[in-house]
């Protein structure tokens, strides 16, 4: 490349977060940064967008090479609102999501706020990469994240993979050292079950917390994100967003059609 | 099947929406119903979750075989309070989501809540059939999407087809003499290019609106849904959601093993 790369960024955990903060470590090295983070935590946001409120933008902090907004809305409005309106001008390489706080394998991909952004980047031509961290605590050590981050994004922006390229990475919990290496993998098959938390406030309304549990379709397959997090490994899932299940058309038309 | 068949309803435009009424419809000649939508409007949340606040629950309406409760999340927190804990010693039989005003063909199954909580449906081991009329006026005329939408649930529940099953229904605009007939089909490639309208606030803060338009990359394809709608059919595409693009997985452990 005969330019510096431009690297958007962005999360679901809001501009103030730490992970953030890991996300812009990840991309300084390779250029110019351009931050659009949500104001305030989105977790769980899935690929939702905002059609029925307005949407406010701030600058935050503006140096060499480094510009950081906060912007109202979920993780997706954020990716939109730097692609066709901040930066509709120029050329973007490569978008980072995260560093997120908290796993984003196997199904987790579907509610992620920081895999939404991800898969969004994603439809404007660039590569993206969403990073995730399975530790939730607003304090985790992003040392780890920060090495294989880069290890990745130098990589991608050298080389000339078919488009669009989403990649889900996740990275285990630990020092740099415990890390055993990376491997390419799908991602896990299994759904949640909740439990709802049930309690009554003061006038004697009923209101409940979401909480549940992973459960594991295939906990043997070694081929799967979450059998390459719980043996050390970094995994990565290369996300692409067809969802027709073309293994259902045909006997659904021998079903549906007259 | 020897009982009467237990069909949840949700929606994403809220319990009071005129689409949630034909959804009912939709329903109720098939057995039980129960529903439980989201009490404020929720366009767009995908498959968001709420992780952060307490959800509350009010029951609004019961009468024979049809009970119809408020869920103060999104439409997948409705679906995993219904089957998480309103009909957790219960057996469902299939989940309806809709019918949603507007559109949910080619990308817009990533967008939509009214999908997010069909496909959350099928996770639960019941078919699941998300429901969209391509008309978003709140006074939309349903007619025809009650007529589709009870021809599909017949067949479903009377079928024995590989689970999970989740089904994008989008009816085109008309009345039903106008609909040419059903086609399955497979979601259309092609994404959301957005153009953000730029205000001021009466103390000079700049906040946006978020508009766009859709650009289809095969409006030539006769088996997409952008085109069987376009052309008076409507389209179902089965949907499934393991988003690993396998076409990238060899070249990526290629360039990232080492």
């Amino acid at each position: 490349m005969n330019r510096e790369p431009l690297i958007l960024v962005t999360n679901d955990d809001g501009y103030a977060s730490k992970g953030l903060a890991a996300a812009i470590e990840v991309a300084r090295p390779f250029g110019r940064v351009v931050v659009v983070a949500p104001e305030t935590v989105q977790s769980g946001m899935s690929q939702a967008i905002t059609m029925n409120a307005p949407l406010f933008l701030r600058r935050i902090r503006e140096e060499e090479n480094l510009t950081v907004y906060a912007f109202s809305g979920t993780p997706v409005d954020c990716v939109k609102m730097a692609f066709d309106y901040l930066l509709r001008d120029e050329r973007v390489d490569l978008v980072v999501s995260g560093i997120n706080h908290g796993s984003n394998a196997a199904v987790n991909v579907l509610y992620s706020g920081t895999m939404g952004a991800a898969i969004e980047g994603s439809f404007y031509g660039c590569p993206a990469i969403g990073l995730s961290l399975t530790d939730h605590a607003a304090d985790a050590d992003f040392d780890a994240s920060v090495l294989w981050g880069r290890r990745i994004v130098g990589q991608i922006l050298g080389a000339d993979l078919p488009r669009p390229l989403c990649l889900n990475v996740n990275i285990p919990v630990g020092r740099p050292e415990a890390i055993r290496g990376l491997r390419v993998a799908r991602q896990t098959r299994g759904f949640w079950r909740e439990e709802f938390y049930r309690r009554e406030d003061p006038r004697g309304r009923e209101y409940f917390w979401l909480t549940g549990d992973f459960v594991n379709a295939e906990p043997q397959a070694e081929d799967t994100d979450e059998w390459l997090l719980a043996h050390g490994y970094v995994s990565v899932v290369p996300v692409q967003v067809d969802l027709t299940d073309y293994a259902q058309t045909r006997r659904l038309g021998e079903l549906l059609h007259e």
